[in-house]
């Protein structure tokens, strides 16, 4: 199936598909690496009572980690590189220390959870980032190959390859919560850094046709705004059209584009809703009393 | 039920009972800090055909991370202390860095495995080891409490109170192959470092109504030496009236009497079989052409 912005993808409109609820939601160092904060969400996540996958990124632990043990952290283009001893901390931080510290705050508050990561049962496959795929955006009159191309080797991130949806459904139907570390394999021994938006984005597109899949990605702000200067300002409603059009009156900033391409992206391969906000508001989000929903019309 | 040496349980020979084997194969530092030799034992444990669990315990690296990061380490009469700090380093290397590197290389070995801990799934309960539960070789005289007892803070280290087979059982049933690192919680959202031999007994016994449990024990000999200086004096079996002679006799080191102790009383609670010896020879410990089998008569 091939789908493109010019010919839409038709989904009925949440709840009517007759399928269950599924909450995907990604929370960032901004709530990671404030322990109060990271205790009230993990307390409001437990209680709901829907089917729900938590995908976590990392947060200020795994550079400060690297920055005790001397491994040079580089950052290109605003992408961490991935160097062999930055790929074991951030092992050992996202899937060793976050990922158990939540389950253990989650079982503490009666919620059934399971820590994974996309190398438990082969949940996601990837592929070390190819160096030379980063098109310059100067066309490559600084690139040493002099092909338009600049050769940048990110070391060990990965590009996702395939979902497997299986031990995540059979999880999922026992009501167990789901928290997602976000590293995978290459399904050669080699594990690799995979960004978590990314993965939000994927499960909830792998699952779309099992579930009504939601998607909430929360950040710093409590959703999209119509103007960046105002925090008040948050559209409580965003169609693909406003979208551009507030993009084309450069309203919306810089950081919020990827992620606005990649929640019409994945409304138009059936994802049900995408919701906009800060974890702090999470039972408003789930209730749309709170953060930008996100609509593909 | 209440079991004791004085009354032998009853259980049926290894294999007549009618229930499928279940593998629980625990592994040390011996094998982890040796990379040629782990990777060897991994693609023999993935061609297992029966089902399996694998428990491990940490390495050198927990230790090297805890110098790497100034953590002083203190060990109390051979039991490492568990302060906030070592917690942290224990939860990343066993939980992160460890399980999730083994789990890719059984996932490049074609063995569809889930990396886990007592905390997912709430597998595994623990409390905080209390301090002052360890009595005095000296009768006490040196104890500030006067009453004979030493107070002694492991820190968090955790005694299990209870293990829960559903999530591993679901699993299981599904054959996929578990890997357990040995972090436990309490329940109220505090980790727990756990004993790596003490967790795979546990889960043995657990399982020893659903499945033919064998547990099998790896270390750096052979498997129970007659002789301590003879590297080659393997016993093939040993009953609990051969080890108490041989203890006698003071043929049995010291650090072989708890694992022996523990692998009689599993017997004793119903696991089928236990077995010593080397991870090296994992395929002959499991064919019986190694190692050796420790027998409750």
């Amino acid at each position: 199936m091939k789908l493109s912005f010019n010919k839409p993808f038709q989904y009925s409109p949440s709840g009517d598909g007759g399928l269950q609820v599924l909450h995907i939601i990604k929370i960032g160092g901004n709530i990671i690496d404030d322990e109060q904060k990271l205790l009230f969400f993990l307390k409001t996540f437990a209680a709901i009572k829907a089917k729900k996958i938590l995908v976590h990124g990392g947060g200020k632990l795994a550079t400060k980690l690297a920055g005790d043990l001397n491994i040079p952290q580089q950052v290109i283009e605003g992408r961490r590189v991935t160097n062999a001893d930055t790929l074991k901390v951030v092992t050992m931080v996202y899937a060793g220390y976050i990922n158990k510290n939540i389950v253990a705050q989650l079982q503490a508050n009666s919620c059934n959870a399971i820590g994974l990561t996309g190398v438990d049962g082969n949940i996601i496959t990837a592929h070390k980032r190819i160096s030379n795929n980063s098109p310059l955006g100067d066309g490559g009159t600084n690139s040493p190959s002099g092909d338009g191309i600049r050769n940048i080797d990110y070391g060990y991130a990965g590009d996702i390859d395939s979902i497997n949806t299986d031990l995540l459904q059979l999880l999922l139907e026992q009501n167990m919560a789901i928290v997602l570390a976000p590293i995978t394999h290459n399904n050669e021994g080699q594990l690799l850094n995979t960004n978590a938006d990314t993965i939000a984005q994927e499960i909830a597109k792998a699952f779309c046709k099992v579930y009504d899949a939601h998607l909430i990605y929360t950040f710093e702000k409590a959703g999209v705004l119509s103007n960046v200067e105002d925090e008040t300002s948050v559209l409580k409603e965003l169609t693909y059209k406003e979208y551009k059009e507030l993009q084309g009156k450069q309203k919306i900033f810089a950081g919020m584009i990827p992620k606005l391409d990649n929640a019409f992206a994945a409304l138009q391969t059936g994802v049900k809703k995408v919701i906009i906000g800060k974890a702090e508001n999470l039972s408003d989000l789930i209730n749309g009393n709170s953060g930008t929903t996100i609509i593909y019309e």
